[in-house]
């Protein structure tokens, strides 16, 4: 199609290129930087009047920065004239204040919602939300697709093995586990965590049986990696012969490197739906891309096919 | 009044003091800063339901930081049933994208205002846009206060001098010289710059007499300081006796401390709309508060009042 363009915004610009070329259209010719005072410079470097737009941009950290950046981007496009905008955010920052927990909590996931649809934005294409209700923040079309069909893919292609457990680190995650141990037919556990009293360590419990098994840990995100590491050192005092670990959102902040590092954890197979910065490349993390599924939505979406969990895999 | 209250940010909490200091109120119990993978968390630690709130935050740099903060606050205070959310924004950051200039350019002033007003503000202060018609792009009322009755109050205390003209550094400022030169009832002078063929240097062209004369160039803003320094050499060179200058926001980013410096001006009369950082504190540099300019205007706000160019000084 002549009038689908794609334009990748700074934030990810491997991951564009990935899904441009499972498209098969060259990345939209633009600039974007910043001026001397740090104020965020768009230059869109081709017309774009009357063409189906799909900007690529995850919201990681710099968060604000990829945020206003994405929003700039739709402002200028709506000036310019796109037929119409839709807006691809593999990683959806801001996601975990989706409620009040507290008094007087800002729900910024909303925020950002809003400020997305305000600006003009057509349809919403995303992965993984961190809560699945984010989707009613919307009143556009969301597409929202799924990493654990490409996690379950990579691990029936490497290291198969017949005696692994699907564990949920929380309880917030077991739909999530549920779906992987789908895809691979095993059988699930969770880590129950509860805190007897308040300053005390939190005590781990594990429901199920993980003893003398693989254990394969799958949560949304990894932050900090307080948790899946704790969980693993859990697992292994409960007689896990072995943990891997797979996430579909490496955030990666702080120390969660480190802990990795240092945790039982054998391998941790992750996205690329945000960019791993060099540094952080260790030997025990390996990346799978969402490119070619993220490249199969737009080109479905574009010839008005239905987008389902979309992947190349035996379940498909 | 018991219902107002005033809570900072983190752009300029200096500023912030001396707003509620003017006002008669302490600061609001806030905490506003940032998760391991940077995201902006913020916890207002006190009720908050059926006041009148006055946000301070100049969206200077980090610009895209500072704007979310704001908009986040604005958010949770929403949410918590404040009465009304009043946003004093001293220094409104994305002001020089006010229209396309070129094609398929943002304009990144509307969006800002857009989502300010889609956030739930009632009512925006601020001082010295860049161009006045960025109060049409809101629908809320907006107080528009003026630096030059300030800047005008500074120089008549200090280093008063008859034989003063007012200079313009450009086409765009000539209603601001006009401003302060009535205020000190001095004649104006333009600097008039014109590029005779692309690639060749400017040529600066001054309008009205400035020969023996202390000029006093008045401008905004000073972002790189290219303008204001090129156009005090020019103002040398045609046989100004001595060269000063003021400005509202004090941007100062990139070469701009480093050209101040080398420049013939000989003083540079700034306000606190903008923190100035230790590093950039220079001699030549004098500071006037607009804290109690602002903090005034809150307090006919909240009574009712109007608000004028509000200032202290011999014009009021
Ligand atoms: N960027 C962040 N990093 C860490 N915690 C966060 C972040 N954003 C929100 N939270 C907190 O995480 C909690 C929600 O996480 P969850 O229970 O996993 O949905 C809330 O208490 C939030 O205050
Ligand atoms: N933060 C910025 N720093 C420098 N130039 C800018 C900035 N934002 C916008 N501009 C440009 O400044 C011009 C408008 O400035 P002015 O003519 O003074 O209103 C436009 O060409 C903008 O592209």
């Amino acid at each position: 199609d002549e009038n689908l363009k794609i334009f990748a915004l700074n934030s990810n610009k491997p991951l564009a290129e990935k899904i441009a070329a499972t498209v098969g259209v060259p990345l939209g010719k633009t600039s974007v930087d910043r001026f001397s005072d740090g104020e965020i410079r768009i230059n869109i470097e081709e017309s774009i009047r009357g063409d189906n737009i799909y900007i690529i941009q995850s919201t990681s950290a710099p968060v604000n920065d990829n945020l206003m950046e994405l929003l700039i981007m739709i402002d200028a496009l709506r000036r310019a004239s796109a037929k119409t905008i839709n807006v691809v955010i593999p990683y959806y920052g801001y996601a975990r204040q989706d409620r009040k927990a507290r008094s007087r909590e800002p729900i910024t996931a909303k925020l950002v919602a809003n400020m997305l649809q305000k600006d003009g934005v057509d349809r919403l294409i995303t992965l993984d939300l961190h809560a699945a209700q984010i989707q009613g923040f919307f009143d556009i079309p969301v597409d929202h697709l799924m990493g654990a069909p490409l996690l379950a893919d990579y691990f029936l292609d490497h290291d198969f093995e017949e005696d692994t457990v699907i564990v949920s680190p929380d309880h917030g995650g077991v739909s999530r586990a549920r779906a992987l141990a789908e895809f691979l037919e095993k059988p699930i556990a969770i880590i129950d965590k509860r805190r007897p009293e308040a300053n005390v360590a939190e005590i781990m419990n594990i429901i199920g049986n993980v003893k003398g098994k693989r254990c394969l840990m799958i949560d949304d995100m990894i932050d900090t990696a307080g948790t899946i590491t704790l969980g693993a050192q859990a697992l292994m005092d409960a007689g896990a012969k072995e943990v891997y670990a797979c996430c579909t959102h490496p955030v990666l902040s702080g120390p969660a490197i480190d802990r990795i590092a240092k945790s039982p954890i054998k391998k941790l197979v992750i996205t690329d739906t945000i960019k791993l910065p060099e540094e952080k490349q260790i030997d025990k993390i390996v990346k799978v891309s969402v490119g070619p599924l993220i490249g199969d939505a737009i080109k479905r979406i574009n010839e008005n096919k239905p987008v389902s969990p979309l992947f190349k895999n035996r379940f498909h």
